[in-house]
């Protein structure tokens, strides 16, 4: 039978580097840019850090119709990722847009920055608060909480308010997440805060240090779990839901 | 305020018909007959059956990854329809593919089938199943019982591994469907059985003759609830998450 | 094997109307009266609706024991409706008091309002809150949304504690209960309003214009709910929990 | 103000005893003894055990039907056990009909007997089967355990198949009562078995004696907590939900 | 096959008295003292109570880590009753410190104070609320309401903020109890208030009384429990998860 | 205020490593060996493993009683990897004994492998089953899904009932884990595969071969989580319930 668990990549000096891919599935250069600087500061020796975002598809992602016409152009990176011999692969936006299609689609793992920055928040203690965009995609980020496991941790979606292409622009935005992460340990009592935005990702550390608890960024999170599972040769399983789609004609 | 109770349709004879609209999330036109057929055997006098299909995207949902690639043609369905003034829309898909999006979009009521089905058999006693196609799609249904909250009554998804395409076509398809029906009233002991593919909707009064229980389509279901909904001059709340989207730039 | 999916109605002219009978399961006329009005309000044109209520029990239902004391006069008027042949039946009160008797009694389907309610208002987006009368009821609604599998649909019950007989007398009352769908969106987020008293229903196309939201009131939501579910042939399954109850003595 | 938490009772010699009622809620005579004597045989020293049953309802419940026209009998003793200075109530039916009224007629504790069975086995250790008589009572059974909160804790419900009256009569009722217990532990890994039918109380031991593991009575459960709950001067709150009903006019 | 429902004990005048022992985890000899008297005032006439602390761990138990090392010193508590013929034991700190371990070791019935609370206040109503002694301990108390299934009854937890020990000796610490109960009883609308730490059993009465609330306590209830057990001859299920451990050597 | 996000470590080549100590905490030395090699295998190149057994407690842990004795020896070792200075520490026993203490104790970051597994298990697709020891610790595993929000993903808690000790010395012992593997996989449709005990950790490429589909290792999965923590500078949240335990007097 077919090895799905993948061979373990050598860990040793002169090897190639390991290929981690992340996408930001918007189409604003500045954040895909901004993303994997972050994703850089965080990944191990042997690892080699793309960050790409598609060709066609929304500016920023701030509503399930931003994130359906989103999803297509993910999935052709993930495609050419895989083709590229990727590792592992990210998606970078805290909706997790396309994760079930991209599991399906690529042979090495795949990683979306809500369920990794949830995953990891929770290995922390016991609860968090996501602080996120706009208040119009709190559903979502409960919704993934749900499906994820972990709403019984997740003590509330605080939203900031301030649109996502103007979280590097607006002088405020800062002022205004760290309004909201102070409340969200003042007055939900949340032990961590998740950063509910891959835009918020350079903040992360410069927030844990004025709020004194824990701050998780999901894109840093996302890839050092992508690189984990690619070291212990771990992959999406290829038996039963998440096989590679059928082939089938496509109308374009 | 503006009025998000809209305003309740004239009932009267003279009145111009309700246009509700039933999206067959596919390319295969063969289906889109058959799903209007049955939503037009089910609709009250008053209202009017459109069934449609998007232009681009795959022949048929069975992963994920079609999934995904069918919704951007669901949405621009939703967006004609709008503006051909329509009273409510179907999504006939039982993975319910571009709810949320839909939800935003429409000013109208949109109601998915799987949604729908599930929704109805819960008022028709405890417990159902759900027979679907290919075993691969076991988990959406699943997952799509856990968010409308009704998981809890559902007591199997069963696959009878025939493809949507050869429903119509492959003689074995009816007997294997059946089969499997059988199986969901004696092994797990549901009371009613829903019918798990839109390509499906045209078995249903047969099988509940042979079953002895209820059969529920959802392409039925979806068209008397949005039918319904339309009637009472309830729609999506516009307030908060279900908001037109914020208008952006699309690169396309 | 017996057909439990019933015959489908003919929807031609000519056909006589179907009889949908509205239970209003306490004895005051003037509540039966305005409960018959506004499910006759949204009836489809084919439609009889009759609204009746038992001939004994409390006059108004606020607490389990005025519900358990009118339960048995429900499963009469349900017992009378079947042999009037009704098509369907509503239960109008929010506690939907007798419905799992009255489902092993009828053959044809019977809706209580709270599910009608709850049910449609998950088809309207994500969240709703419940506005009732007492206090002392909620605890009622929540254990409903539990049953129902929309708990985490709902967001809050709120009370303006007018008495249910009061509703239609103290000229407070419409404004007690406008404050409280305020607070339900303002402070709970509440997408949606449900009513949680058959004697709000005539309300609640005045407080959806005034609070900008939609509010479903149960009454009309189980009339289309009922009406169809008829016209689908479909009724409770009579396999398993819901058959006929076995007979046996009663010492009256 | 009032104070709910009651006097707690002489538990000196002189004392007059504690009068626990348990009602049968069906109006079988035989019943009544057998229960009676089983609650006589747990009750402590300082106890008195009247069992009763309604004047009127069905000869036995075995259906939502059933149930309905039981409870207004059953509130009927609960009134008569409080004029009588009862120190608590047992409402002996695996189906805890009319429990929620009860509590609010009553200002002494009342306790379900499937409640009390299925707090009492949660606390010897983690899992445990239910065995009742008639498989359409199964799914009330699975709707306690989870208005309880012990849902995770119930492996199972099964049935015997024989009708409540016949428990006494019928003499292969006990071989299948333990064929299925056997299969609770068996198949089912129930760590402890509960008796689903008062009418089974008297089986309580031997059963256990040959299953070799603990098997929980209600009617034993209930009578040791309702007795537990009154010498520690515990009833239910009478703040909020549970507070006497308002009076009104019944037609009757 | 042995029998594992224990020989009920003889309920007669002349018996000898069944021991039952209360545990206090921590080495306070004073709290030891509180508990068997709270333990004393409501057992029955034929039980006699023995209460007892471990000769070595922590003073109190206030963190996970204290909880930690006061288990080993419970269970060779239970081991010595077990050797003195107990027929039940309490374990008394409101974190049930090693429940689990307790019913594998012993023969006779265990039960934990906040399991005992818990279980009795949801006999009484619908919601309750604990107020407990250190904010940090209120994810403890919650994991226990989720553990036992009654997370959806327990409306909050509340610290008073008073260290365990000086429960006793801080003038003080009676009315920020106070204070915090009733702001559950006001804001959480709790009917309920469970005391949530064994150091509080002798507050119970008084609180009650000035609450207007039912107010449990866990020591007095686990001992009815405990003792209610032991009469019905109902011991931990034997059978799989809670069977003796298996010898081993322990290095010492 | 302080900064609890920890300084990133430098991620240079002339750095020293970082110490990640990974506690077997039974007191099999073989076992520890068998860990520490896993745990090395997959650490990246700029981190050192160590790994240790208490001094003190059972030599396997194979009921609630073991792991209770154990408990007080993996703190002891928590501590003095603390005083060590460790980067992170990881529990290597799949009940994850002493896990909420060990946070409160540690500065750096602490995770159990049960959690590893189960969290690195739900990022490879849907479901999941665990192939455990003996069957008396299946109860235990159910319990730790539920507590970190992932019940709904695991198929079926399987027992291969070969103790631990006997896992690398009983010659049958890989030919029954591969039983159990391959019926979670052909009977429970479990996508993947969770090894539930450190002592299995050296099986998992093989099973993997074997099975066709990702088999999860949990010393392997906490051994990169760990590192990945801290690398990114994150640890256990000390605002709360995980704060360094009060100190107080422990008579030993």
């Amino acid at each position: 039978m077919f090895p799905t668990q993948r061979e373990r990549p050598a860990l040793t000096r002169g090897a190639a580097p390991m290929l981690i891919r992340v996408i930001n599935p918007n189409t604003s250069g500045a954040m895909t840019e901004l993303i994997g600087a972050c994703a850089r500061q965080v990944a191990g020796p042997g690892t080699r850090v793309e960050a790409v975002s598609p060709t066609t598809g929304p500016a920023s992602i701030e509503s399930h119709y931003d994130e359906a016409l989103a999803v297509p152009g993910v999935l052709a990176e993930i495609a050419r990722g895989e083709a590229a011999g990727a590792a592992g692969h990210v998606i970078a936006c805290f909706g997790d847009p396309g994760l079930d299609a991209a599991r399906e689609l690529a042979t090495s793992p795949v990683v979306g920055i809500a369920e990794a920055a949830m995953h990891v928040a929770s290995l922390l203690g016991r609860s968090f608060a996501v602080v996120t965009t706009l208040g119009r995609t709190r559903g979502q980020a409960w919704e993934l909480a749900d499906r994820y496991g972990l709403r019984a941790r997740c003590r509330n979606v605080r939203a900031c308010e301030v649109p996502v292409l103007d979280l590097e622009t607006d002088p405020s935005a800062r002022a205004r997440i760290l309004t909201e992460c102070r409340a969200a340990v003042a007055e939900d009592e949340a032990e961590k805060v998740v950063l509910g935005c891959a835009g918020m990702a350079d903040l992360c550390q410069a927030l844990a240090s004025e709020l004194g608890v824990p701050v998780v960024d999901g894109v840093a999170a996302a890839t050092i779990l992508v690189e984990g599972l690619a070291r212990l040769g771990l992959a999406t399983s290829k038996r039963g839901e998440y096989a590679a789609p059928p082939p089938k004609p496509y109308v374009t």
